[in-house]
């Protein structure tokens, strides 16, 4: 009967000294009370929230399509920002980071469209039974389309039969390039519900099939996101629903001039974590001039990188410690002697019980600066535990938006980017952006310095 | 005659409007001046300056130790922070990220006491003929020597013979436990010089010997280094030495409102390059209240993650674009035929023709924003030219942090959290600490609230 998660909010507001009763979020109290309105009433039925009813979708044709992905020997899966940040959270998260050189299916994500990148994935698969999965909800993605002709023009070079065989493609159950071909050619495929955005479908197919066809109980998975969902569906009280709680801080900081959210997580397991919620922040609460910058860091290893700014520098952030408990401890030997004496504190105790320590000891000393933080406790990491943590997180970040008044769910600031690209790519259509890109681009480049020079420079001194 | 690196300003001011000939950098005129006076005259004799003539020394150690090394099946080393992020930003820079997976050496870097992690290292090197190394500038850092006992004991359990046979120390050449340790037992050793702190120890053998032992040409990396440190030195001219222009435009951001400093580089290989820059200049220059915030990027990848809050949120960020050039290029079919005809504007060009368009078109659609960002083109990516980069860090942070008025070399503000973590652990003498830490702790633990109920908890709806 424990809880796999528990939010201590202690030290959330930092520096600010309230009289007895006084209570910071009187402001906010009608917006926490609309937000959950609203994410009760479905968004109002407003686009993109279908993700908040993934839960719900049954696996079978995920647990199905990883069975058939099994019979090979390697994946590389082609996918950019929401179809592959997902993935890579839940291997690391549930799988760590050796899966490659342990399991019989070797997994590479191809996420960005750099030669280098690529040209080491096929080295590592040429020579292996491959099959190809893309992912891209539009079909239309241009780093993931083109990494997808690429790796297809390969494979039909190198292997007997119809390359269709070994592809599977998951995108929009009706539109979109991808779903032509997978309605011409026959390949295998899966849906990513239309009213499901990038950001929010880890637990859609996007996320799921890669995860479990490497042995991610992808059903425990949706397990505790339902167990969160209903959860966060039943609980109105603001004062004791944790999302409608954190919403309102980090809503609150940002307006006391704390325009960075920290997430800290302390587990090696969690990093890929900090940047699926890097993404799944930014892209939905940066835009009309507002929204924090979500920073990623990772205890311990932070301490020795980022915790001198965040204790001594600016107070500009506001901090989410994410503690892990659960795991089986590796115990220190006893040290008696010289030359090892000084480290005689250390025997006895257990390599996690020090990173839990000192994930308390580095929480404490911000708090004891009046930096603002929260803390929250994971019993475990494990399949549900992780469920819960990714469904809370996604019921945050779009009620923050909601408060935020503005649109959770759409990402309208980087249109111009994609069509500068498309305008610098000569595809039709778009020859005036491509002007207006060159344009920006040789203001940028109007001014340089050179460092040394190369080939026959010398080195003196 | 190129030079490798080449720096563009002319979008670096953002949306200031300025009239002919005015000049916003003149307040910073003497600062520029006195912090290149500092930088020749090494610093003014200050602590931690030996940083900047590593490139002189000598690796004949370091290649010597790398061969000893290679005479290995896997290699584990411990350490954390400047004692870790410097090498795996070589590694993967240099040697991309597989190369567990295709050499015949395996090396895990064990940089975090979570005792998951350490377990999956454990299980990969346990059945092979394995070297330990440690690095640690003080030869105490808790993280790194608990980790070394650790490792250490699990191979005294399995191996016949001396385990110091099997050690190699990177440490400071005079003081500290690794110190008494070698002096002891007699194992094997490489120094990191006195002067030199950990964030600035890339280029010593605290970054050089585990790239050498897997193939870096570390003597190219110098040679690089060195090309950087002539060229800056030589260079007083504030207007066209590109570490005092961008000192100065880092300077003048912090103080119009922008407290970030986003590192943007468009290649898979500069991801970890980014974890490195953040290091450095986190805990180089976040002190005192000062400080901007590194934020690591990813080009494409954060286009479909983060570039949303940079061009639509607020107006709080100074980026620098590292564009890279000189990867052999992969070329997509032509596309001519249904379904996938939409795609036909890829057809004949290159992956990474398309990676260095949305390069430009993302700095394009920042700079149509009005937000500052500096542009590098680098002219490819190798040791070499590497090295340059490095060292051009490395100065820029030290003088950013001259024109502070601050130490750019010490991090007053972790002491608190590591003594904070003695108390904990029970270390003699910590006892006050550890009270204080606790009653800190208390507080933020004072109000929590519990998430959905795990074991028997019932999953409705």
């Amino acid at each position: 009967m424990n809880p796999l998660l528990r939010f201590s909010f202690g030290a959330s507001l930092g520096r600010v000294v309230l009289r007895p009763g006084e209570d910071p979020f009187a402001l906010y109290e009608p917006l926490q009370t609309e937000a959950h309105r609203w994410y009760l009433a479905e968004g109002d039925g407003s686009a993109g929230f279908g993700w908040a009813d993934l839960p719900l979708r049954s696996c079978d044709d995920v647990l199905e399509a990883a069975g058939w992905l099994r019979s090979f020997e390697a994946v590389v899966q082609v996918g950019i920002g929401g179809s592959a940040l997902g993935n890579l959270m839940l291997h690391q998260a549930l799988l760590g980071d050796t899966v490659n050189e342990r399991g019989p299916l070797r997994f590479y994500l191809a996420d960005n469209p750099d030669p280098a990148k690529v040209r080491e994935i096929w080295d590592r698969v040429k020579d292996r039974r491959t099959a190809l999965v893309g992912v891209s909800k539009s079909g239309s993605t241009a780093e993931t389309t083109s990494q997808f002709l690429w790796f297809k023009e390969q494979m039909e070079c190198r292997i007997d039969g119809p390359v269709g065989d070994r592809i599977l493609l998951v995108t929009d159950p009706a539109e979109g390039v991808f779903r032509a071909y997978v309605n011409q050619t026959g390949c295998r495929s899966l849906p990513i519900p239309s009213d499901v955005g990038g950001r929010y479908s880890v637990l859609s197919p996007s996320g799921l099939l890669s995860a479990a066809a490497l042995g991610v109980d992808v059903e425990a998975l949706l397990c505790g996101a339902r167990e969160m969902r209903s959860f966060l569906r039943g609980c109105s009280d603001r004062r004791i629903n944790p999302a409608l709680r954190l919403a309102a801080l980090h809503r609150y900081h940002e307006r006391q001039g704390r325009p960075m959210a920290v997430f800290f997580p302390y587990s090696s397991r969690l990093e890929r974590f900090a940047e699926w919620y890097a993404q799944l922040w930014a892209e939905s609460l940066g835009k009309g001039g507002q929204g924090t910058t979500p920073i990623r860091a990772l205890g311990a290893i932070d301490q020795h990188s980022q915790v001198q700014l965040y204790v001594d520098g600016p107070d500009d952030k506001f901090a989410t410690f994410l503690h892990v408990g659960g795991e089986e401890d590796l115990l220190l030997p006893q040290v008696v002697d010289e030359p090892l004496r000084g480290l005689s504190y250390l025997g006895g105790r257990g390599l996690g019980e020090m990173l839990s320590r000192e994930a308390r000891a580095t929480a404490a000393a911000l708090a004891s600066r009046g930096r603002p933080l929260v803390w929250i406790d994971m019993e475990r990491l494990d399949a549900r535990s992780l469920g819960q943590l990714v469904y809370f997180y996604e019921v945050l970040t779009a009620m923050v938006g909601r408060m935020m008044d503005l649109n959770p769910f759409d990402q309208p600031g980087v249109e111009q980017g994609k069509r500068y690209t498309y305008g610098l790519m000569g595809r039709k259509g778009f020859e005036e952006h491509a002007v207006e890109a060159q344009e920006w681009f040789a203001r940028i480049d109007g001014e340089t310095l050179e460092g040394p020079l190369g080939e026959d420079a010398e080195v003196t001194e």
